[in-house]
């Protein structure tokens, strides 16, 4: 079994890993590093070739990639594992790209747009799907910040493959239910012949607070709130169960929950369509710039305090909607006391921090309060991964998505376990293939 | 009325304030300073005489007290409140010491010890005391850290005076009730002509989080412990609610909780005798060191998985419980993967840091798994600050407990909310007087 | 004497006072914030009036002005002191400009392009000026980072008022002369009524070093660069000393230096023709872009190890040459290895910090080898600030140029040396005033 | 040729390296590791046995040494590279101690204390001593902040080994040359097969300042002092360089200096005995705890403001002098305006930084101006190590002396070098090995 670190085993983002069993390969994720996409705001990605965008360190560099592609296979739904697919699958057109419901949804909005011919299968967790003779995978059900993450199991004949990439460990996950603990034990019991393991938040000690937690900080939150004001929460789009919470929190208020925002329609949409969310019946949901400025008028029109906008723009990022209403170019402007809670924490880049002050001092001088880190974190912490690495038990550990600080942390964790670096434990640069 | 900054208004800690109405003088808390004790821990506290203990910054300098002091109000049983009193009151030998229950139940073991000769009168939130014909006091239920903490209201002739240090918003408190909310908004349409008010936490942005969720957090880490392992938390023994959030949740994960510690038995025994709690029926408390000696003993020869020990230490003070269990003198000595919850932050300050960096190095060389921040604040941060505020609209208002930057920023808090500086915000330095 | 805070009394920028004896009132600076002209980037600062300016923060709101304005008076040629001049020194159009000679220079500029009809004046330091019959203005020599910084005495009968801002207390300040120390102990030992200081850089321990210090880490660092290989210096345009050693150091290893960027042209050029600095013979000094170009063009075909670059865009600004340079859209583009160094710190706003950051993290994907910090500050630290209050012995001082964090910490400084807060020492808001 | 990691490989401190070629090894360093002391300080370091210091973390684990030890090299005489050949030769005790001049002087003075059995010899740089017929050492001239340190090279039949642990690359270092740039340049076209390096401040981007400018910074700082007031100056005792600087300046102030301390003794001792140092004339040099008092209670008695005291205590260490003075248990107790200049950083670890925040904050208590950082760092800087990396161009690379983030950054380093991480750059842990 080869192993190859074709993206994220340098920096968070832009994963992609290719395992390669006899002649075949399959291929994990396909991501892209926003974080690099901001540093060239100034070019236009979406004009560059494949080689220019790898060289700028945007989509992982697949020129390394080894053996006959069987399948791309996609953990979950956020940009950094599936935002580079209509680029690179092309190159393996025969390659079916699996992954749970809404992953697979959100690759078929894609395909729809004619920038995508592979197939698309989905793949429920729980049940093994046979690639080829020799390869048959396994989506175990895991928490994280999206719906349907999946952990994956690669069977074959010389062991099983873990790659549990990204995942928190949430016994109260609001939507969905928690990870598949009895499998994960079962699998750790049959033996496990290595494990590759995100390792974004292994700095932070301890371990990652439920969604539960963020449900109560997002409902106190709203119920503290000035109710003749102004109120907008933003919130990343795809964190299905805490658009669940926020609205909710809404209804229990006397507000009528508006979301708004291209991405915000794109995944709440999608969320609706596959039945994991219900938004409240008074609830809307535009993503249409004329649609989003009707909505707008009428909610600054009606009154503002009936309303709660729940909007894109968490991060700041100049063309969201809330950076907008920031600009005071439409209907609704901020009014002094409107409340605005971020339910997200910055994630830490300058040019995030940049834009987050940018927003914030723009929205502070026109007399917004502003409420911060409204939030809980999606990834494993230090001693979650301590609980799954007691649970698996795996022979060989593959450190990715994180920079180096992060990787070794994780060597170190392990090494408390017993696990010896460069015996059992590896760090990978991306390019670089390990054979186990 | 004039209003003496005695101590704490440079500092977090020793808080004194004096409140001069006519000829008579109220003061509020006599608290010392528990970083300049740190500093100067090469020499001995108990030997200082008062002069010194001001001079090296240790208690308040009383020397700016004027009038005929009438009472000494103290609003909650914290040290930095109360720690000075055995040291200041007795040149006030006739005022009466005044607080909540749990407040002067404190004070009376000291006045066992003999330390202290005043008469102490226990008041009830609710409740208005007159002290003179002229002023009249009114303790109003607060949340905070500890129980029966009060905000005070001083009547006067010529107008009310609010008295905020130090507290939070908890809306869900775990023990006792939410903040008085129908009193203080009534005071506030009544009209107050001055607010002190604490800032030891305007620094932060948003809303402190509810007692409630360090519960869950607390029940969430027990929950995911090992069964087969040591599991210690350390807390402030003070913390009465954490406290029975820990016991309780011993008791679901069929732990015996055992509470050991000098200060875990006085506080907790004395929330005992008052009612505040009703520990488990198995729990078991010491605090005589034989007594702590002898149940570890226990506890280490009956199998250490069958209890949670809940013990001093979560600073990393050198002669607390935990600090000593790191020496390995005890029979209780750490083993591989024990567990060691900190429900508490570091207190921001180099020693602790220090104790604390020394205390984790120790116990992670022995093999423990460390889990730190299990915890909410108990202080407000700066929204909760703007809620108090509008509900209030004190006239002036005074920011104490703080260092510079935490009294400026809440200065620019204030300034949001229209107050000017200078006008009707003000900053008093240790030993200055504002009349008002 | 009236001393108004009109700008700089809440922030580093924008800084303006006025200062009022009987009916007429002088003006020291006009200044703009350039942090929030960041913020606002989407807008066009140009197209803003005076009022929109004040209210977003970007210049002084001077509707707080009273008296009869006689006089405006700039102590050096930084924006931050002089960027508002055209914007607002019209509503007092009789009132002339006095500087010294580099800063009225610079201000003539402004008057060429028809921008501003007020008179200005050149007034020499050691020189005093009568403005009206009761007010005389003095320069005393003073040294920052921009040629003839001068430190501002108002003669007055009531006494005399001392405005130092900016400043840095520099013995060897490798161009001009260190600051006139006789005079300064000279004006201490007459009295002073009250000084206006500045606080940048308070919160820094011990003294700054000397610019002296700054010449020979770029010297070191020029010695030891790689004569193979491209190399390019970025400071800051006005800090004509630095310019100075930068080109002297480029001498002594045989590189041509090639000054470039429109603000390069418009101070070093200044610097030349008023004789402070004399360019190395070979230098080149292009502002203009086809020069530029033109310039580029020659460099990369003849050989890029010949020369030694200084330009524009220290602090990542994205219209400055480096961050064009890092688009690779002009003829001198990155090499492997080539060497950049930035003679600057990041001046610490979130902006500043994200724009550097996309320029390095730029400069580094093409293969640059990055210095940085290669620099000293123009600003006095705390002990510095010692200093001067032991020469002036001042009866009341005003902090200003800093945010209430560094305007406190002063606070902290002078109390050291025996002021009292609110009695010597005052703190000001923008739109406050203090009569002493 | 075998090299094993014993200590230095997953931290700063406890340097030790073997290196075996063929059946004969030789062991590089035998260090300790102070923060580990620290940590332990309840425990008495000098009655524990090897392995309970090994495995607390304070001394390398040598068991892990294979092969006959030939010989043990020092190059330089700092604690973490030789504080434990008194723990740890006896065990080879036939193999020469083997250093540079000032370093086999240090290890001398243990010898005659009768710590140490093994022979000593001293090694020139310059010199190459035949170690057995297929091993010889090379000491070459390098530059660190303690006399005669070398760079070593091993010269084998298999190829050279280069150890550059620790340095920085000073070219006017105040005392002493350069480092040898020829030997090093040759060395690099003669071609290396592997180097270790040091990493401890290759997080800090650019190059080290030279020893230069701290003479500078030293100096101007004397100069500016006030005359009247006391003036103390704590620094490492083993940096030489420093001292002459301090004692220089103290003369051209007209200042008599005095060095105070047991290990100020014996390293400003040692340097004067092996001629490294000359004192100025009148300068007063004293260890002994009675020698110290007496001296202490003269220039009280004569006057402080003739005086420069030289003192331990950088660190705030509670037994150094300076901590003792804070004590004010001597004669000499600090005035207000007393100077304290730390020409030295704090060591980043959290017990260093409470031992001095403990003792700063006693010095201003007692109204001592303190001035902090004239200082520059011992060790390469980021680019200084990229320039060592051109001239030695070595096929494998090693890196040493840090901590996992600062390894990792080598390795960073070493990939835009060129470099491969594991097939030409290679991450050891303590007790782990490569063969090359």
């Amino acid at each position: 079994m080869r192993i190859t670190a074709v993206g994220g085993y340098e920096e968070v983002g832009r994963n992609m890993t290719a395992i390669k069993i006899g002649g075949d390969t399959i291929i994990v994720e396909m991501g892209i590093r926003l974080d690099r996409v901001m540093v060239h705001e100034d070019t236009d990605i979406s004009k560059m070739g494949k080689s220019e965008l790898a060289s700028k360190g945007i989509i992982p560099d697949d020129s390394v990639v080894r053996g006959d592609v069987k399948a791309i296979i996609l953990t979950h739904g956020h940009l950094d594992h599936i935002g580079a697919v209509t680029i690179l699958a092309k190159k393996y057109k025969n390659a079916p790209i699996i992954g749970t419901r809404f992953t697979t949804e959100l690759i078929k909005k894609e395909q729809n747009f004619g920038r995508l011919k592979n197939p698309v299968h989905t793949l429920d967790t729980g049940d093994i799907l046979q690639i080829t003779p020799e390869i048959g995978i396994e989506f175990v059900r895991m928490t994280h910040s999206i719906p349907h993450t999946a952990m994956l199991v690669v069977h074959t004949k010389e062991g099983k493959l873990v790659y549990a990439n990204d995942f928190k460990l949430d016994d109260t996950p609001v939507i969905g239910e928690p990870p598949d603990y009895r499998r994960i034990k079962e699998l750790g019991s049959e033996g496990i012949k290595c494990m590759i393991v995100e390792t974004t938040r292994v700095l932070d000690g301890g371990r990652t607070p439920s969604e539960k937690i963020a449900e109560i900080l997002v409902r106190d939150n709203l119920k503290k709130s000035d109710p003749e004001k102004g109120l907008i929460v933003t919130t990343f789009s795809s964190q299905i169960a805490r658009i669940k919470s926020i609205t909710e929190a809404a209804s229990a208020i006397g507000r009528t929950p508006v979301l708004l925002g291209r991405s915000m329609e794109k995944y709440v949409g999608l969320a609706e369509k596959t039945e994991i969310l219900n938004l409240p019946e008074d609830a809307h949901l535009y993503g249409a710039p004329d649609a989003i400025r009707k909505s707008l008028k009428t909610i600054s029109d009606d009154g503002r305090e009936k309303y709660l906008l729940i909007v894109t723009g968490h991060q700041g990022e100049p063309d969201a909607l809330l950076s907008k209403i920031s600009l005071r170019k439409l209907a609704y402007k901020i009014k002094k006391d409107d409340q605005v809670i971020f339910s997200a924490t910055v994630i830490p880049n300058p040019i995030n921090v940049a834009n987050r002050y940018s927003l914030e001092t723009k929205l502070r001088l026109q007399g917004a309060r502003i409420f911060k880190d409204v939030h809980v974190s999606g990834h494993a912490y230090r001693e979650d991964h301590s609980d799954l690495l007691k649970m698996l038990q795996p022979e060989k550990i593959i450190p990715c998505h994180g920079d180096l600080k992060m990787l070794t942390s994780y060597v170190e964790l392990a090494e408390d376990h017993g696990y010896q670096f460069n015996r059992d434990i590896f760090l990978l640069r991306n390019g670089q293939s390990v054979t186990t």
